[in-house]
């Protein structure tokens, strides 16, 4: 069955962000994400998931165009105020047009 | 320390399909699996965690062939009916003789 | 924009480890970890998460070094006694100093 390579962006922040980082992803042309509650700690010491009710984690699976717009936007606006977390994945998938 | 390759599964559906979609994995001989709920959206803007009791996000590391089985039955009988997002990712396990 | 590989450690098990699992991450010089509730079933039928409140689902985005140290670590103190499933992923992030 033939895969198609894509990347997977997961952010984590603490809850309140989620309406605002969906939007940066949807802004970009992502067609999709997952969300899941979560907590943590972060380089700083950062317990945000304390304070606000919980981080989130949100994963979405992007093109590589997709992806190097919504890290510059988060890079500027979004790493210089707020404990975010991000990291990239190299990932498959079968379904080539949902992506 | 040695590693071995394996595959990682990452699905998401929503809830209903939870048993399923594990009934899917026991059947293609994968051993293990990680559940969390989730919440989101996919590329036709459905929104199946608002209506049905949330989506779930089903992990499982698989050798190479049990994947294949599992993909096959998921493109074939799920793919066309339900909004169900899966990607996969290469990883690395210490434990051989687990997966 | 440029990244930066590193390790993504993933582990599963049951919540009652959490902390442990996380001063395993701090004393290795891990510098944030993300947690996120699960259940699940393991290779051999353990269902941790059904007797103890759940399972956790921990991920740390790590250097090489730090990542070797902790899979030694848990090679030795928890594998042999629990039911702790653990997987390495190769990842890219953009905030270098962080991880």
């Amino acid at each position: 069955m033939t895969r198609s390579r894509r990347k997977l962006l997961t952010m984590v922040a603490e809850s309140g962000l989620e309406k605002r980082l969906v939007a940066v992803l949807h802004a970009a042309g992502a067609r999709g994400y997952t969300v899941s509650a979560a907590h943590g700690e972060g380089p700083r010491n950062q317990r945000a998931g304390d304070i606000s009710g919980g981080n989130i984690r949100i994963e979405s699976v992007l093109s590589e165009a997709v992806l190097d717009e919504i890290l510059a936007k988060i890079a500027t606006d979004y790493f210089p105020h707020y404990a975010l977390s991000a990291w990239v994945t190299d990932v498959e998938v079968l379904r080539n047009d949902r992506y």
